[in-house]
């Protein structure tokens, strides 16, 4: 089956105490987009964490500011090299300045990472279930680096309704052999499908993404979180 | 508009000297595809190192001669614990057994990556162009994990017809603040979406990726991958 995904433009700029799976709704509603089980809805962290208040007004120094910020923001911090900080945030998520983020935030202020984002997603998903019946899956995401390759790509950091990697344990390939992959990152990769038709300058923070067989399961982000003794790079 | 992804399935079993090109023809005509300008094909590397003959038989001890044959396509061992090795291939990238797999390889063989897959990706290109007239993109595709995140995800080794990367230097966010994040990894962001419609087991090497704006360009793999001066995690 093939894959559809539907960016969700038109969404108006989100303030503290908005009612984010109102907008969501009309915005999938001016789409003409009725949700289908199975059917996954992506939303930018950015406009969650606007919803919930996530927002921090940069006094005196800005860039003073915003580097203590980020200090206040992480557990833990991994790597510096000038005013670069990739830091561990308190949910163990591993990324640049612990995801406080000035892009697409008033001026003077910088935007937070949702505090749960996987109850986020699931208040949408909730909110979304109660006015349509249907009970969908909803990712929350945020745009990441990777060590080793250059650029961004967007990943899950909330999740709700499914599984966030898919287990192959135990399929076999087609000539017979037990698959070595046994788990992919589902949840990272409908995100980053979903950051195709969003684009960072657009203003289309939402994509429903339509076709898929969503791993069942009742996951979380952290799922996809490799703890510290797994992982050969900290 | 709608991004939509055609999984493109039924290619047989590819052996070395096979035309690719036509086999992906094939497939798109037996799903009714005409190809498009703005058309991205994805092909995961395993049928293309198959049709190249980049299949090396493990003689002997078999897991010895695995063993081995990594060490053989490594420039450079990242990381090692017990049987896994984090390794850099001659193509600069990082990945776990330097990109050798046994996985979907027939029995008691291992499969290499391509040795040039940019010009793997531009060999299809310019075959498809040369049958249908029209100038697509390209995108060699392979598996790859992630330091702090479980799961794997599909990611750009090869690339023709496109930029790698998309980049937002200059532009503005919707407060016009200059954008932070200014290169998008485009190309593997494509890469894990068509991995969406492919799966593992399900023999779906693959995909046409439709309603995409492809940065223009004339890109390479390599422009994703990061130089070490750059790379905090070496």
């Amino acid at each position: 089956m093939s894959l559809i995904i539907h960016p969700l433009p038109g969404i108006p700029e989100v303030r503290r105490g908005d009612d984010l799976a109102a907008l969501l709704l009309a915005a999938l509603a001016r789409a003409r987009l009725v949700v289908t089980a199975g059917d996954v809805l992506v939303v930018t962290h950015k406009i969650v964490s606007k919803a919930e208040g996530a927002v921090v007004q940069l006094g005196g120094d800005e860039e003073q500011a915003y580097r203590a910020l980020v200090l206040d923001e992480a557990v833990e911090v991994i790597r510096r090299r000038g005013d670069l900080v990739i830091a561990k945030t308190r949910h163990g998520f591993i990324c640049a300045n612990a995801g406080v983020d000035r892009s697409n935030a008033a001026q003077g202020t910088a935007v937070l990472l949702p505090r749960d984002p996987d109850s986020s997603a699931h208040g949408i998903r909730m909110a979304i279930k109660a006015s349509s019946g249907v009970d969908i899956a909803v990712i929350i995401s945020d745009t990441f680096g990777r060590p080793w390759r250059r650029g961004l790509t967007d990943i899950a950091i909330g999740l709700s309704g499914m599984a966030a990697l898919l287990d192959l344990k135990g399929t076999v390939d087609a000539s017979g052999r037990e698959l070595h992959v046994t788990e992919v990152a589902v949840a990272d990769e409908i995100a980053a499908a979903a950051d195709l038709v969003m684009g960072k300058a657009a203003a289309v923070p939402a994509a429903l993404v339509r076709g898929l067989e969503v791993p069942a399961g009742d996951g979380r982000a952290t799922d996809l979180v490799r703890s510290p003794e797994e992982d050969l790079f900290r």
